[in-house]
């Protein structure tokens, strides 16, 4: 559906000559890659829980996620070069720093071939395969539900930090998280955490007011 | 043969001084960059198909291409430390950005040791290993062949956004290919490739001007 | 200990308000960074051996070593997040560059949980599993023997220069490694290793000075 | 006033401890930034035309401008220091790269210091000072219905080019730049505004399309 | 001239559609821009003396030399967007590095106004202003006289280091240049520089071996 | 005699061959750089009063402060190209920062020219220039006076974030410093300043506790 939305917004271009059918172009693009920038600026960490067909724009969405799940009926297929252009919304500029084998990045791009979910486990594009979509979800909540349990302070931090780490050098990183962790360090969450720890008990415990 | 030749012009440096034989062996090893890094700018994918010993020269060269397939007797050796130097013409460069595990990139730079072709599938050095030369020809070929049936605007953006994505942020990244697509999503290859995918053909059946 | 001191630090700030406590934090954390970072500093490659459980702090120190060998008993965590803070002395910022699988790393920080010695292997955190502590430090010992054997000159500016390479676009890498190896190739190691090479000798049978 | 809203947020913050309220202040800055950047994002040129005091966001937000005027009786001020913080909505982040003299940058910021006209001309803030306010206003409004009478796709893409050049390395602005006006060459702008030329025509008589 | 050559360029684009046409100008502009940057390659210092109309392509070309002259009758003129586009070959990328005065560049940009000798050397795009041609060729002259008379490995060493400087932080080209220095310090340049001077006599007495 | 020293350790080089007298070299050149760089890394403003000659390392040094004042007597001289080397301990990288107009940097940087206190005012190497040596110090010390009068969160902070933005863009600035100031607001000094503000009250009244 994406994909044909888009293809119907440059089949019928507006603009009164390349120039501004370009500016066009350049404006639908950019909202486009905004809807899927928007989980990457949610400081709660999203997980993509992906079973059947992700294709084209469904690559360009769980790219921008932070955990990916599959089951085993998944496939993943990089569509963009069979219906004539280079993916524009997240996947080549997200896909590299998601799986570290650039050949198989490459592959993918260039044929779009579909990948299977152990393959998709092996290139680390997801982190665990299901047996089906029922055992996925189950896990999926539950993943979602302990990392709920921890302080948000915690969880969001981390979450903003690992995506400027993405981005930039470890000496500019580091500098980065030391300006962060200066206030967030003086959290009560660290104290109860610490506490519940000492105690030994479980986190889901603990009650870590709203972030 | 290439690190026979440099180390000859290193044995024989012309200059009058070290600050004149520095200068001078800064031109060669940027030119010898240069003839790998050629291959980038090539707009159309490269594949790499190695069988037998692919050493010191070998490793720089096929970093630089786009995939990278593998015959079963075939090895990889970062040989450069056991001639006493460091691989400047690319293999320090590109082997950690094309191979997620660092351990193993900082291993094999460090000893010099053979890598065979299960480890390099298992490390992504290369996406997929073929029983012998003739099988993984075959396979090559067909890739190419395949690639070569798509889209050339589709093929040649993917190409020059994946290699910009690989040396920038995701945000630089996002911007870029905005900029780019803005022109290159006004090609009538998109109208032939979505027709073709809506009549269920082969896009081999479709015929792309020359880019 | 490492983080239960850092908790001290914290549960007993020191200024006289949050901006000052703020400013002292942020020199703490600042130390803290700089006793791991001088791992990267040193211009010898170091190998990390780890048996047992390897947490918080460790994973910290681990990542920004060079090469990491494990113990089939080894298991890491990510433990920060469990008493509310997100890693600031290095985990975040070297662990999405040492390992290729980001939902992996994400995973790992956001629930703190345990990876074992196989799926540590298999994600590439360390290079080689061993079945026990007796053997991994064997071989660990071993590699060091085997490196130290080779070009100093050789072995440190490869270091150098795959740090580099980590932080820096393909292209700015390559400019740098020429004008570092425009003085580096002026060694003798190279007519001392080449030399070795050629009389297919053991480069553990050449002297070279020390640097 | 906007000085005195920034303070009383602050001096009411809302949050549970110093991390929920760092985050929530981290909200507003963010925000506050986000209303001066918005001039940047605009395609098109912004004129700022400066009488009396500029004080404070008065000069985040000429900053943000593209073209500063000033009548004789302006005066410029970076005051947060004065109200015991550090400017954080543009200032301390654009002035540096509006004007080239970093001792006199340095010098405002840190004493608060009132820069008269003549200085603020002589160091570049502004590029023309007139005698009074309505003279300004009139060389603005010239000024800016000058600019207006050229082609739209020549003026924003000029702005956009050289306002990320400001922030890149040369090398990545021709990239960028070579990208962009891949299209915006095809634009009839060109033949329209050359044919004005050659006829000796002013720019004022021809009609561009709206972008 | 360059100006209607790229026009014509332009007017009578080459190709099937607007994405080829695309590509075919990206490979104008680029070759176009490596005209000028060559000059910044060249690692002897390049000077520009200027009298008469500087416009167009020829701010291209001045902004890409290292040291700027000019007589009391020159003009300089920004004249891109006059023809309907904006610079794309060195002026919007360089200028804003070249004078420090950033709302001067965008009202010359945006206006293509005429910009006198004086106000030239009061933004620092020229450092000296001579009364007539004459005058001003044989102050080049005699300053690159000078400047070659100088040790070759300094000056060069100089250029190479100051444009680095132009395109990174301060942290980066520290870096660079002790990487670049130690070997350039081995030159017996200095031996010969400091005798002399130590001796009182002049640079021009001492013979420095080619670069 | 900064200069002598360092051209007598390159005289005197340690090491074996020419790599291990480079690495040596590095390693001196380094250790120089981080004398003057602490200046930069002191989180209180520096100011740096200047009369007579200032040359070679003194150019690094008062590049490296924050604020520069000189007498009429004083005057600039990048020496070291007459010395046979690049500047390689701040000059060559900071000075394209301090000041806007690079044609000047550069003449300066090849020639080794003198420049007087009035270019030295024009270019912004130093934002006021005084009669004499007396005057200056007094004017120097009063400046110093007046920023210790105001708060240390906001003078600190406002140090911080100017030397970040000189060497990162706009966009990253910005995020910088939301993520320091979301802390740094929370102090008592903003109560304070506003309050003596509000009341009409000299800052030099109110006392800010230590940082």
């Amino acid at each position: 559906i994406d994909l044909m939305d888009l293809a119907s917004d440059i089949l019928q271009p507006k603009g009164d000559d390349v120039a501004r059918i370009s500016w066009y172009l350049r404006d639908i693009i950019t909202r486009y890659q905004e809807t899927f920038s928007v989980i990457e600026k949610c400081p709660k960490p999203v997980i993509a829980a992906v079973h059947g067909g992700c294709i084209g724009g469904g690559v360009d969405l769980i790219t921008a996620c932070d955990i990916r799940y599959c089951a085993q009926d998944a496939f993943f297929q990089v569509k963009e070069v069979d219906v004539g252009l280079a993916a524009d919304v997240g996947t080549l500029q997200r896909l590299p720093k998601v799986i570290g084998n650039h050949s198989l990045v490459n592959e993918l791009a260039f044929t779009a071939r579909k990948m299977m979910a152990d393959e998709a486990l092996g290139s680390g594009l997801v982190s665990r395969v299901f047996p089906d979509k029922e055992v996925m979800l189950d896990a999926a909540l539950a993943l979602a539900a302990e990392i709920s349990s921890k302080s948000p302070v915690a969880v969001q931090s981390t979450k903003v930090n690992l995506l400027y780490s993405r981005d930039h050098s470890v000496a500019e990183s580091l500098n980065y998280v030391a300006s962060w962790n200066m206030s967030m360090l003086q959290t009560q969450d660290i104290t109860k955490s610490v506490q519940a720890m000492t105690e030994n008990k479980e986190l889901k415990s603990v009650t870590f007011s709203k972030l």
